[in-house]
């Protein structure tokens, strides 16, 4: 598979990485910061999957889909906690997370 | 500076990042792989530090300036390098290279 | 389980990243680049999913059995390809590779 | 430089590493979290660049001195803020972001 065939995938993973980030940042900000713990904890582990994913993808590794497969369940994960909080960080990075879950999921069958 | 400030720089360094990588890639598989080695060890260094400057924006990092006055240099000497090669593959790789270093330049004024 | 009890398979992890990148930036300078060109390639990516495991599990990452799994994999196929070559830091790479291979598969099981 | 000459600074910068992750993890189950959110922040950057600046050793990058410049910025800053705080984990990270900075100012020198 050519890395223009990843391109989608890439794309999405990039798009979740920068919104992790994002309302991670924004989570350590928050004053009911006891509330966002395992939002925090589980967007720097998203950000870090979707990184990888798209490095992996762009040098056409063998081992992509495995790292995809992975990818898809902590963006899920990630999503799932995120939409349960109201700021528009949050809510945001929920839509990017399943967004790239579900890129993931395709690229790993 | 928010994350939105960042983010043309942010796509030029994940856009440089995959041309690197596709590069690295297909540099490893040309037939003159003895003239490529240069190539594919800066396409590598690249892609990691395009990578990591990314990721260190998207988190709004006190540390993104420095980062990024780093990454310009690498950009640059990657693109030096990609365009002494013939390759479509290198010609693109230097393109994103020196838009990425230029981006990056202006992040770390 | 804590960053203790994974403590080994860090070790582990962290000996294989470096043994790799040293086997890789050597592979680069031999003569004969042309037949090292699959254990550049491997050494890049175990190197990568080596300090991706280690950051995982010094995180206590839920996902660190799922990543461990993926980097034994890795270790294996890269220790499988360095055997193969005579040069000394092949030959060592292998040997940290299996280690590697070992312990992650312990951690995944 | 070869590998060995770097070896003292990548085990420190991998030490650290984990002692940072290890941090990050435990501040994010204190129950005074809000006041944490500083060392949060913190580990988790040093903790990156610190893994970032191993692998730019091992494999013995042209810009390797320029990254543990900043790296030693990043654990002097991150070790100034665990010191101040009471927990053991925030003890032990200071005392290896200081040792790891040390290293760093040596190799950026």
């Amino acid at each position: 598979m050519s890395h223009e065939q990843f391109q989608h995938c890439i794309d999405e993973c990039l798009r979740c990485m920068v919104a992790c980030n994002h309302c991670y940042t924004s989570c350590l900000e928050e004053d009911n910061i006891g509330m966002m713990k395992e939002c925090i904890r589980l967007d720097r582990e998203c950000a870090d999957i979707c990184a990888f994913s798209a490095q992996a993808m762009s040098m056409n590794s063998s081992y992509a889909k495995q790292i995809c497969k992975i990818c898809a369940d902590v963006c899920e994960a990630c999503g799932n906690e995120c939409k349960k909080h109201g700021p528009e960080h949050c809510q945001q990075c929920a839509e990017a997370c399943f967004r790239c879950a579900e890129a993931c999921r395709k690229m790993a069958a």
